[in-house]
Parts: structure tokens; sequence; C-alpha cells
């Protein structure tokens, strides 16, 4: 090894996580893991990079331009870093039919890579963690996904949200009652979509240019506006469209929902039918969910939906599929925001640190190191050559709040001497107690 | 999303991780990060693309054959996949000096890519877990990172492994005591390094042939073996060479550590001064160990040394770094060998299914899988629309020990049948007793 010094510096919209960052991202992640374990969704690991052929034609031309592709001298594959991980679950569930038992309930916590403009919030390697039922069409599955999305956003400390629900199918019966010819859905569905930037209003001039008529595109817009309480409405889309196929059969899907949602002890406060919410032109073919941080106003922070054909790009027969993506960084931004992570999260791992009274009483804290470590107390050993003070302000530093001295005087007579920094207090207790003692402090 | 069917298939040296095998995994990352925090060890990440200024020139050319570079429409960063931890590390010192208090201790548990031949047991993206020290020159630092290595291999039940522990200074005042001109001491330990694979007698042929006087050289293999426990191997080479200036100071080292591992609790029967043992030609400057299992022999689990000056690569002055990697992808794999994972880390996630006895009874099951997952039970709900006969098939195939079941009976007396699958034994509850009662069940 060995070359002239170069900068330290890291490539365009990449970071390094420095420890008081990781820890806060951890403990995120350790919480999620825990709900999709309490529900019984299982990890999965796909590679980073995968073959080109998987990942091309799968996200559309513009997605396409901020896919990286990798390679190495004299390699003959075309590969590509992975751009999210709903077409590697797809890939998984057709590349091993024969291992995989249906319904594969599955959660995947992993980096992905996309070159967008890097820009504040927006990297280019970030985290994604989703959540999806394979193999299941009942609206069980749909409604097991948003009590996940709502245990664990509660789990991580959030109150005021709002998991807005709506359905595929009803967009395109709002489509039929407002007179757009099915060649024109996908600009019914951009248009709407929009609903959150420019307003009704906004929606309502869009869809007035693109030709469609005035009275019929009101009288949609006033309806998918109805803010009604739970099941209501639906009663209120029910009387005005009950007639058209699709919508039936998509309110009958909300209404089963509502049910298994209520079984599941979803609190009503925490969902709303809110059909102003599209999320975009994607993958949906039924129920789609969108979670909403309401009280402070601070956006979305989950989306997710059915999407039954998905699978299907791998395989001679698609799967019935219902998941979540949780967006995992805005939530670990919104945690520091809204103060959510616990105190014991901040700053450093560090429980105690044990100082070293001088040369000859380095034997002694090493030991007491060693046993701390033992009972499970997470331990630094000070191991510069200085004074107590200098050790004390090294700690404060670093945010370690108690310290475990040994001199002369504690080693002779078997004691250890307990100084938690915030106030300075001190406390003297025998070798065999420290543990619990430390475990009291730390309260 | 449209395409034409594409075989389900992944890149060269690429690997997917199914559930049964990601619980594996996840409870070794489990166990080592646990240990990790025990000994005082922040955890630090870096992105997966570095810029290729930071890696080229620090792994020699035939490595940065092995390194991927990526790219996306338009780029115009030079940027590569991350190779190692190392190099990163000694960026990440250099790049935040101004936030990072020291000594920096801190471990990286990430994927690294490398584009070598696959074979069995060799992948092109794999796990490493590094644990460094960086700015104590302390023999303190070395004896606490091998008394990590061995808490961690302990606590993931091995059992007979040995450190073995050597120095690169002796190996210095090994040539000078064989009479290798300086120019020729990579010669040496390019040799010494094969010992293992070619024997004494293969070493000591390739150093008379590089033209090494034969008496001097055979003078040496005799010291080098040397096998006498503990701190009487070290009496052994002072004795032949304790007037070569590098040897003491190599036996001083090797002395002062040996006294702290003791004061730490390292169990003598874990570590071995071995003289025989070169770690490469690598960046080391000072003690080095590698561990091995020794029964059955399955080789190196982990390696590490001292090296300090690496961190000076992107830095004015370099600072005393010493560290260990452990070879988690081996760990995990030997765990399986020697049937070291606990019985509830193999195959699920899910502790209980709850069954659905009938369409009328599904609001009940729901409302008790709710109930569990907030007891803090794993619950998988059976969503299928089947008999409880195939439901019991099912979570006897996923390998789930319990399935709860709520007929009208039951649900009419407010109780709970629950039914160990391996036994078929069955247990009647009252619901409020429910999660008390399977966490006895489940041992």
């Amino acid at each position: 090894m060995s070359s002239a010094r170069i900068a330290p510096r890291l490539p365009k919209g990449m970071r390094d996580f420095l420890p008081a960052d990781m820890l806060k991202r951890e403990y995120v992640f350790g919480v999620v893991r825990e709900v999709f374990h309490l529900y019984g969704f299982e990890p999965l690991q796909t590679p980073v990079l995968e073959l080109k052929e998987t990942l091309y034609g799968k996200y559309g031309e513009d997605a396409e331009k901020l896919i990286y592709s990798a390679e190495h001298p004299g390699g003959k594959e075309a590969v590509a870093m992975r751009y999210d991980l709903t077409v590697p679950l797809a890939r998984v569930v057709a590349q091993y039919e024969n291992e995989i038992k249906l319904p594969f309930k599955r959660y995947q916590l992993s980096p992905v890579f996309r070159a967008e403009r890097p820009q504040r919030g927006r990297y280019r390697e970030f985290y994604q963690c989703d959540a999806d039922i394979v193999g299941i069409g009942s609206m069980m599955a749909d409604a097991e996904i948003i009590s996940l999305v709502v245990t664990a956003l509660r789990r991580l400390g959030f109150r005021q949200f709002s998991v807005k629900i709506n359905n595929r199918k009803l967009l395109t019966a709002m489509g039929q009652y407002a007179g757009v010819p099915d060649a024109q859905l996908g600009d019914l569905y951009r248009s709407v979509d929009k609903f959150d930037k420019i307003g009704a209003e906004g929606v309502e001039k869009e869809l007035v240019e693109r030709g469609l008529e005035a009275a019929a595109v009101r009288r949609m817009m006033g309806l998918i506006q109805s803010r009604q309480p739970g099941l209501a409405n639906l009663d209120v889309v029910e009387k005005a469209m009950g007639n058209i196929g699709e919508a039936e059969e998509a309110l009958g899907e909300l209404r089963q929902m509502a049910a298994y949602l209520e079984a599941f002890g979803v609190p009503e406060a925490n969902t709303a039918f809110d059909f102003t919410m599209v999320r975009g032109l994607g993958y949906y073919t039924g129920p789609i969910f969108e979670t909403v941080i309401t009280e402070p106003n601070l956006g979305s922070v989950t989306g997710g939906g059915r999407y039954d054909d998905l699978v299907g790009l791998f395989r001679k027969e698609s799967l019935p599929t219902v998941g979540t993506s949780l967006g995992i960084e805005r939530i670990i931004d919104l945690m520091d925001i809204l103060k959510l992570y616990p105190a014991d999260v901040v700053g450093t791992v560090v429980q105690v640190m044990v100082t070293v009274f001088n040369e000859e009483s380095r034997p002694a804290a090493m030991r007491l190191a060693g046993e701390l470590r033992n009972g499970g107390v997470q331990t630094e050993l000070y191991m510069q050559d200085k004074g107590l003070g200098k050790q004390f302000d090294y700690a404060n530093k670093k945010g370690i709040r108690l310290v475990a001295i040994q001199g002369p005087d504690e080693i002779a007579q078997g004691v250890i001497k307990l100084k938690r920094l915030s106030d300075g207090s001190e406390t003297t207790v025998q070798q065999a107690q420290v543990v619990d003692q430390i475990r009291t402090l730390l309260g």
C-alpha cells in the first residue's frame, strides 16, 4: 500500500454515518424489524448487483437513466445496482418456486442506488424498507399490512398520523363516472395525483383543458373530496356510483378491509378513506394506502397497495401481492424533528467508562472492565496516559454518563467508586455489587 | 412496467438469502454487534460507492483488477464499489477529524465487492466485519482486540480455538538472525507465510533456493517452530535473539500484551505465540493475530494486527491503529457445521400460527392475532381458505411449533386451544392467560 496523499471525500450524493447517526438508524431498524417479526414477516436479502435484464424494462425510461451499471476488468455479464426491492422480490419468488412456501411474507431492509440529482434529503444511496405478502388475494392481507404500518409507527413513537386508503378500481370507476375515455385514464390519474400540490381547482382546470366535460369533472371532484369519517365516506361514493361495476367491487373490498382493520384492533383515528390519493401511475391493481404525519403536518412516511400482476414478470402465472414501503430515511429524519429517540440512543454505545488511576492500577482497571462486560455492561476502558480530570473530560465529551474509579485505596478495600458525570454524584460499592449498582444508576 | 418474461437468475458469484439463511446470518450479526457494544465499539457505515481515487493505489495491482467500477448515464465522477472496510476507515478518520474524538473505536459490518472467480465458499459480494481502535499505541488496545475476538467466538458457541499471536518486528528480527538482506525480507515473509501449506521443509527449501545460507535458515526454522506454552515460548526466542534490537522491542510488546490479556481475563487456552504466522505482506507494523478453530481443525476465522501507517494515507500524520476482521461468512458456515445455532434460530420467525376455523370465526382469529402481537408473540395469521388439517400441514412445513385454535365452542367459552405440532399435545387456556401459556410452551 502506497500512494500520494489524497483528499478524503465522498462521491456526490453519498453519505457516511458516524456513530451518533448510526445509533439512531439502528434503533429505527431494530424497532421495525421487531414489528415485522411480530407480524410473522421473514427477512430476505438480495444482492446489490442484479443482471441488467432483470432490472431494465421494469421502471420506465426516466427511471432507467438513474440506474448505476457496474463492471470489472474482463467481466462479461451486464450487471447493474439494485434500484428498488420490489423487482428483486418478483425475481426471487419466481426463481425459488420450489423452496418458497406461499404465502410468502417477507421484508427487506436494504440500500438502493439511484443517480438522482442530489439535493437536501435526497441521496444516491438510501435504505428502502419493504414488507409484502405474496400469494393472498383476501383483504385480510391488505388489512394486515395496514395494521403492521400502524403498529410500527406507534412503536417508533408517532402519535398523530393517518393511513389514507383508496382503491385503484375506484379511480377507474371515477373515470367512467366523469366520462373519461379509457385511453385518457392515465391523464386522469396524473392530474388527480397532483391534488396535494395544485389543489382541487388546479386539478379541475387541468382535466377540463384535457377536453373533459366541465360539469362531469366538477361532479367527480366534489365526490373525491368527500371527507366523511370512516365507512360513511364509502356510503357517499356508493350513493353516487354504486351502479358502476368496478365501483361496487372496489367498495366491497374497502368495506371488507374496514371490518378486518377493526378486528385487528387498528384505531379508527389512524385510518381514513381518501379518494384523492392515487400513488402515481405505478403497478397497483386494488387497494392503495399512504400514511401521512398529520400533527404537525410532515407529509408522507409510508406507501403501498395491492399489485397483483408484478410477480408475473418472471413467472408463468402471477400471484396476488400486497405490500408497503416504509419511508425509512424520512422516518429517521422525522424522529429527530419530533424528538422521538429514547435518551439511551443518543451519542455513544458506552454506558460506563473505566478510568485508569495510574500505571500500577492498570491491571485492576482491566479486570474491572472485563467483569463489567461479562455482566452485560457496555464498557470503555480508558487507554491514554492522562490524569483523572482529563479522563472525565473525555467521557463527558463523548456523552458517557458514568465513570468507574479504582485507585490504590479502592483496590485495597475491594470497592469501586462510581461517578455520575451529569451531577458529579459519587457512590462507592463492593466489587460484587458493581453491575447491579450501575444498572440502577443508568435507570 | 411491461416486458417479455425473463428467466429469473443472478449474476455470477451473487447470492440471495432466503429467510432460513437470513435468520442465521442475523443471529450471528446480532451476537457480534452485542459484543462490540460491550467493548465500547461504536457502529460506522460508509457508502457502497467510493471515488476511485480513494480506492486505487491501496490494494496492489492484482486486487485492483477485482474492483467493480460503477457509472450512470451522464455521470462525471469516477466511482467504484467498496473493496474492504479498512481504506474507508482511513478516509473517514481523515475526513471527520473535527467530529471524531480519539481514540476512535469503531466497527463496521457491511458487504464488500470483489470480482474474484466464483468458487465454493467464495462470492463476489460478501460481508466483512471489522473492529479497530484508532489512536492508541499502547498494547492495551491490542489486548482488548484479542479479548473481543475471544468473547465474540465464545458467545457464538465456539469452544476449541486458538488466537495465534506474533509480531511483525519479530519477523524482521528473524530475517537478521538468518542473515537475510533487508531487500529480501519480503521473500522471507512470503515463504514463511506458506508454512501451513508446504510445511517447514518446503519453506526451508524455498529459502535456500533464494540463496540464503542453509545453516542459518535451518536455525531460524527451528526457532520459529518453537511451541512452548505461553510466555515460555517468548523465552526461547529471547535466548536466541535477545541481542537483536528489533527482537527485544517485539518481545517487550508481546510480554506486555500477555500481561494485559491475563488482566482482561482471556483464558490462556485460547491464545498461543506462533512465530510461523505472517498474515501476508499486508500493512502490519507490530503485533499480528489470527484465530484458528482447532477442534475440529477448521482453519482461520479472524485475522488482524497493528498497522500504524495506514491512516496516514489521507492525513498529514498517521495514527497508531490496531484492529481485527472477523471472517463472518466463514463463521456463519462453520456454525452450521458445528451445530452452534440455537433451536429458535431455525427456519422461521413465527412462534405461533393462529388458525381460522371458518368464515364466521375469522374476526375472532384476527383479534387473537392482534392480542398475541401486542403481547410480544411473533404470530402468523393463516390467510388461505382451507380446512384445519391443511392449516396444520402448512404450519408443520414452515417449521412453526405452535398453533392456536378458536372454533365456535372456544369462542363461546372465551378460551383458546393451543396445539404443539411436534407431539400433537393440546392445552386449553383462558384468553387472559394465552400469552403466558405460549411462552411456557415455547420454553
